[in-house]
């Protein structure tokens, strides 16, 4: 991994569009130079600038511009860095670029300026992943996890592991060292529990990637039940209040009809499903099939029931739809739709037999009466929903694993584990263990980017997902 | 006009959305206080930084932030300002101007930045107004435009003329004083040719307001022809290539359908009309009169004729167009379109037919064979354009006016000129012409924003247009 780059990348770092200011962010040795061959300042030239400095300066014909200046290795990327903020032009923007293009800089790729930054070891590679991260956020959670990645959180965690893996190893290779003499510096049923300890923090890390995991992309949510049962009203009540977030998160996320809520700072991932019935034809059982895929798919299920309809189907429904959620994973909220459309009777009686039939379930499940189409019942079905996830409101100091290419080097780090107990138990020798230790190590070494072992692939893997301009 | 905001405003200054860095600006006498409220300085705080100075810091809990300080003067608004630059997420942005408005600032208003710049004399009015322009610019045509009169190009040029009027001014009202005794310090026929002089020049530079237009909005192109002749597949094809810019202005600029098209830095904003050829009947007949409205507010008009017709179609639509078009002030440039579907032989007879035609009106009538389905002909027809409103691209020191509101104002200062010479050459007495040399002052005073009589109706319908955050 070579820690000094000889080219000079330049990007837009700010949005591009119509706004108040903009800015083209400059990083690599000879950034000074380019940047003093496009912007004259009114006194003095970049190149003499102090870091950390300000300077007011002209692109000739094009802009006033302010130029801020940072020296390696006081900068984002730990290369020196110029950052030039402008009128929010992209007429502006395009032809800064391209002068400075002209001046011998290179078009930065895709997270290319954070890249820099874990090449000069401002940041790990867990670090430099949270950064992406940070930006996609759009939710309290996601934010406060992302952010904790960032400054350190899990980086922290990480190697603190690490670093006890690394003393049992050394330990271990200390006997080899001593080999012929058959001494045991490491007594092997204290590192058994060693290992076990760590094993438990590892797994327990990895474990967490199940809520990370619905931080980051939402709370999987299914709203099932008949047709006209009112699905597609809820799911437009619960969306109309929060359009705006919904459809700033629609360009931010993958491609997917799934509508993403924010509600009290967790993002709830609202699945809209077939009507689910009882049906022997071919075409409308394979639709059926799908819904209840989704449902085993979701970590809450919305089970809707249309107080209008006869006792019967009322009941057959909500057998139906219980069959299908596992209570022992899944949390359902029964959601008796339409209270506005029938008598308080009606209404009570069915609340009545929801709850005798659920009390019989002996698992935890939540009625809650809706007139979806009126607004009614939304605020609670809203609170219901945040509660049951309110877990997942992270505090300052928990780290969940979010990322898939952690959690599997985590799942990694505790099978090499569970190898080296196995071999310790198993009296195989010490040079054998060491080896799975190291392997266990490697795996954590995965994640935070130190000696890697084909770095390239992998970067470019990373760094893809980044914007260019990051 | 006060000169000293007693609140502090706070605002996005970037596009909002995802990108790699963010930045929020704060201004106003409790700038540091606030930020320093909000953002931890890793040592010492806001309120004790050198201006032009950046500084690291963390707004605990949310991100780590760049503090850019600027202290009043020397700042854009001309007062204490700070700049914070983030990870750039909405999620962020929201929460940090959140809590700065907690901390005690206030949400600027549109263009708000701008005019405080303007109140505190960092700039005068046209100058400010150059601001909004420069942002929505999308031509080299209208940066340089927006960009000399931002610079202060136009505004030198009317305080001049503004100076020449003064010195008249007073050179009259210094006869007032002596009044008793018939003194007249100023010849009056060379107060005459001065003030024709002026006039000369305030007219000119009204006169400019034509190109300023067609350079800031585009120049009007209507493309005319009977229907089927190929005028949508012409400005789809035009359009075409230029799609990425096309969608870019589409948010900045009006509502409207038509297409403005970027070609060699200028601006050309097409106009579909319905097919022309005569009828009789009613609805018909409105839309082609419509047609002919559209002709006549064109600045160039593109008479479209199909080389497969009947030639005597092709004669009778073209003595149709010519007759719409006023080839004195416009400019009309035949298409001979669909020249893939017809023999060389065919072509080139339709070619002298109208050549023959147009040479006996005496006129520049441009002729352009073209195939706009197959794509052949367009980048002739391109540079047809662009060479027929070359004169739009203006050098460094052209001053074009753009406004609107200069326009008029410009316009009542010749007229009020008019009055004043009017009035000297009828013997009519000193008091009545200064007072029209006055008008003709405060006119242009109107322009810069100097000794407003009613600032703030006027100071509001200019601000409002800025976007919040400039």
């Amino acid at each position: 991994m070579s820690n000094t780059a000889t080219d000079t990348i330049v990007a837009p770092a700010t949005v591009p569009g119509t706004g108040a200011i903009s800015i083209i962010r400059v990083s690599g040795p000879d950034c000074f130079r380019f940047a003093d061959a496009v912007i004259q300042l009114r006194r003095g030239s970049i190149s003499e600038c102090d870091g950390y400095s300000i300077h007011y300066g002209e692109v000739p014909g094009l802009d006033d511009v302010l130029v801020s200046v940072f020296r390696a290795p006081h900068s984002y990327t730990g290369e020196d860095s110029v950052e030039i903020s402008f009128h929010a032009s992209r007429y502006i923007a395009d032809e800064l670029v391209r002068r400075l293009l002209a001046a011998g800089c290179r078009l930065a790729g895709p997270g290319e300026f954070t890249r820099r930054a874990f090449m000069n070891g401002k940041m790990d590679l867990a670090q430099a992943e949270a950064v992406a991260d940070l930006i996609a956020s759009t939710t309290a959670a996601s934010h406060r996890v992302a952010y904790n990645q960032l400054r350190g959180g899990f980086s922290n965690e990480l190697a603190l592991l690490r670093s006890e893996l690394v003393e049992m190893t050394s330990l271990l290779e200390l006997e080899l060292d001593f080999s012929e003499e058959e001494v045991e510096f490491a007594d092997r049923s204290r590192l058994v529990a060693l290992i076990d300890k760590t094993r438990a923090h590892v797994t327990s890390l990895a474990d967490t990637f199940k809520y990370g995991n619905a931080i980051r992309n939402g709370v999987p949510v299914a709203i099932v039940g008949a047709t006209n049962v009112g699905k597609s009203t809820l799911l437009n009540a619960l969306v109309g209040e929060d359009r705006a977030l919904v459809s700033d998160i629609a360009g931010t996320t993958r491609d997917t009809v799934e509508e993403v809520i924010n509600l009290d700072g967790i993002p709830f991932r609202f699945i809209d499903t077939a009507g689910i019935r009882e049906t022997a034809e071919t075409v409308e059982k394979m639709g059926i099939e799908r819904t209840f895929r989704k449902i085993s798919e979701a970590e809450i299920v919305i089970g809707m029931l249309d107080v209008t309809e006869q006792d019967s189907t009322i009941k057959s429904n909500l057998e139906l739809m219980v069959s299908k959620v596992d209570l022992g994973t899944q949390k359902l909220v029964v959601c008796l739709n339409k209270v506005d459309k029938a008598s308080e009777l009606v209404v009570n009686k069915n609340v009545n037999t929801i709850n005798n039939f659920v009390a019989s379930l002996d698992k935890e499940v939540i009625v809650v009466k809706l007139a979806a189409k009126a607004g009614l019942g939304l605020s609670e079905l809203r609170a219901t929903l945040s509660r049951l996830e309110s877990h997942l409101i992270p505090n300052a100091d928990s780290t969940f694993v979010t990322n898939i290419r952690h959690y599997e080097s985590l799942r990694n780090t505790a099978s090499s584990l569970v190898d080296a107990r196995q071999a310790l138990t198993s009296g195989i020798p010490a040079d054998l263990v060491a080896e799975d230790l190291r392997r266990a190590i490697a795996s954590l070494n995965q994640i935070l980017g130190t000696d890697l072992i084909d770095p390239e692939s992998l970067l470019q893997n990373i760094f893809r997902n980044h914007c260019i301009g990051k």
